[in-house]
């Protein structure tokens, strides 16, 4: 699709222009607050990328919106690459489907489910997730001709769920960003191969971000179908405990552990152990992704079908696909951030490249403050992978060297300063390299410092995945 | 704000693969259908572009989402024309702030208010517009130094009214997609300043859009501040009825008529006389944005206040400006569009150019076939204004003839036919070129169709304006 830069050619970004309020925590209050949040809240929190808006609901202000709109693209070109096609389904589903679909039993309604009443009196559910609503969409036109098939329809919209315990910010929240893909195939063979190959996407799609990430086999039962993985970014603070069967090799959530063990013949450690035998390796994780096949459990209740070759019509077969996009980047700042300093993946960082200006008043000033158009130009127009995602720190009012520790803790990416060194004499300037994921520091000519970003920015930036987990095979 | 292209350069899109389910309208059906619905919804629903999910809730579908996502990109870029920065503000906003501003009584509710109940008993109004959330967060980092202001920050989010009677499709619809846009600013004359600014973005993007559009005075008393205006297409099936007032000329929708003639000395027609005069030009109006001056209606009570040069803190001055990014579209296609065929603003068009291959079996297939390819990824690749917005119509079982017809339907801007004149011998092959902006047909050589093409893109788009829109004071 063609997209036209939002940003205008030359309207250069400006540090000193960004809404991007402070939280300034208390000494006093610093202990206990830092208890109650992971590392990722409280330094997005104090460096102003969001703030609470109410129990479980958070604003997102300029800065971390940039890093929402790069994971919408970025998920965007993967599931495209798969030949998926974006939709929007209504964040209103009436209840009445969830009736029908069996997940809605009014004496004992899902205490996760945010509902409202429209004026006629209509319960609606605010979607958690729209499996309802897109086999509804489905059932409206069946039955199709199976030469339509397959069929793959995602969307990236705002989901609730009526969190018991919100927390961690984006990682917990009442109100997220998700995407969620649903397939449908005409038989439960075509449908596995739809399965493999969203799966082979979600692998290339978190190999891009280059956190470092775990697929477990997940419990399909949640969601009434026979098959689910999970992909976790390994985590102290996640919620979910994965463990690695020290005898068959598989990778799970200890929720699902007997289940997923029982399944696998070659191995006895789901039946005979708990999570706590000594058989398993472990470690936390944040789930950022889902896949899920539902074979008919959605499409048969709701009358979703296909007219197979023979003229009869079946039940499609159904997948589904989630990556919660506002936990994905919380996830990523809460695995690559010290406790100190903001790190994002390249691929989501909301600015790559940040240019120190000199101070106001210096005696360099006057004599190096052409640079920064210059260099903010050619990065601009010239450095592949620059374009609107360079910001300069103009507050020029602050030392660079207080300004260097702000954009060490925003975590740009790559950091330059035009500093004294840039007044040298003409041919022999010098500028200041900071590459935050090499940890590198040069003094760089003008030629070398553009080549040297422009090679940054080029190059492979993935930080290994964990080694095996291309090899884990769907097992089950 | 740099964005990858979701399109992966040599996919390409065919209308074959296309999730675009045709409604296939009961023959004795369509009169009474036809009288309940307007063109553009009747025309979107026929060409599978959405489709009816609940009351007043529809998915919208693959073709048409690109037409949002254009919009998008579109008020992103005047948005960040004046300095506007993107975010995100929570769709539930508790109904406290809404009681603390006033706008909620709980005692008689307002109806169009869609509200639920979190698991604490906690009201949570589905936001219909932010202006209490925005404030909240403007007043939790209160007072801010006058030094930090203009500040204007803006969402493009889904947003709920639980309307009486939802109709027209996108064009009244329960939930709907809408821009936001909130300012502040440090006084009632830098708000003014701001007002102007902002209402000549809007201008410029209407004018690019190129539907013709008026500018009418507005009632700010629904709001609660004093100066406002509304931007219309005029549209039969519009429910606003506009009025040019013949004696001061002043444009104002009736429903204000009365408020805001009496506010402009020089014309008495305002108070002694009512909609039903004869001295007013008439005529409907789709209301497409709006734009308002608060001054310090939800700033004072909720506490949003900026430090004044001399020290001392006073309630920032608020302006609102919406944009109904939904009804943007289904207005600019209902004063397009013909009976039968849809008709799109180039700008806002899913894609810019459909190729139409050669029919299957012709005799001239496979001599021709090769220039699909070809011009394809010329267009793709080298003719501003085209990558990702071209399409091949590939069902090559159909007659050119009947995919021609189809893809007049929908409106594609420019049709390629690439049929038997293409076998020409070298160097003589001919191309037809359907210009449905312009009216035209012709038989180009490649080069010509090429430089054709990116001639109807690159040059100006516009369809003329309302004359004098641009001329409309902010008389009162």
């Amino acid at each position: 699709m063609s997209k036209q830069k939002p940003q205008c050619r030359g309207m250069m970004n400006r540090v000193s222009k960004v809404f991007q309020p402070a939280l300034i925590i208390p000494k006093n209050a610093t202990i206990k607050h830092r208890e109650a949040t992971s590392k990722s809240q409280r330094l997005m929190l104090e460096q102003g990328l969001m703030r609470q808006a109410g129990n479980g609901t958070l604003h997102v202000l300029p800065v971390l919106q940039r890093a929402v709109q790069k994971a919408i693209d970025l998920i965007d070109r993967h599931m495209q690459s798969v030949d998926a096609q974006r939709i929007t389904l209504p964040v209103l589903t009436p209840a009445e489907l969830w009736r029908q679909s069996g997940r809605l039993n009014e004496s004992d309604p899902p205490t996760e489910l945010l509902q409202t009443k429209d004026r006629h009196g209509k319960m609606q559910i605010l979607g958690p997730t729209h499996e309802e609503s897109i086999t509804a969409l489905m059932a409206a036109i069946a039955p199709v001709s199976y030469r339509q098939f397959p069929l793959r329809l995602y969307q990236i919209s705002t989901k609730f769920r009526d969190e018991m315990k919100p927390r961690f910010g984006l990682m917990r929240a009442k109100e997220f960003l998700m995407k969620d893909l649903y397939t449908f195939d005409v038989d439960p063979h075509r449908c596995r191969q739809t399965y493999e190959t969203v799966n082979a996407a979600y692998g290339r799609l978190f190999s891009e971000i280059g956190v470092p990430f775990v697929k477990v086999a997940g419990d399909s039962g949640t969601m009434g179908g026979s098959l689910s993985h999970e992909y976790h970014f390994p985590s102290e603070v996640g919620e979910d405990e994965l463990l690695q069967c020290d005898q068959c090799g598989v990778r799970t959530n200890s929720e699902h552990l007997q289940k997923i063990c029982a399944l696998c013949d070659r191995c006895g450690a789901g039946k005979e152990s708990t999570a706590s035998t000594s058989s398993f390796e472990r470690q936390r994780g944040i789930e950022v992704g889902h896949a899920f096949i539902l074979e008919d459990r959605y499409t048969k209740p709701l009358g979703a079908s296909c007219l197979q070759p023979n003229g009869k019509p079946t039940p499609l077969q159904m997948g589904c696909y989630g990556i919660g996009v506002t936990r994905l980047i919380a996830a990523s700042l809460e695995v690559l951030s010290s406790e100190k300093e903001l790190r994002w993946p390249l691929a989501l960082a909301p600015y790559r490249v940040c240019i120190v200006t000199p101070k106001a008043g210096s005696k360099e000033e006057s004599l190096v403050s052409p640079w920064v158009d210059r260099l903010y130009n050619l990065l601009h127009t010239a450095v592949p992978g620059c374009q609107g995602d360079v910001i300069v720190d103009d507050r020029n009012q602050l030392t660079i060297g207080k300004r260097v520790l702000d954009a060490r803790r925003m975590g740009y990416p790559l950091i330059v300063v035009i500093g004294a060194k840039a007044a040298n004499p003409a041919g022999s300037e010098r500028f200041e390299l900071h590459n935050l994921h090499a940890g590198t520091e040069q003094d760089l000519s003008y030629t070398d410092l553009a080549a040297a970003i422009g090679d940054v920015l080029s190059t492979t930036h993935h930080r290994p995945a964990v080694s095996d987990v291309q090899k884990v095979q769907l097992e089950n």
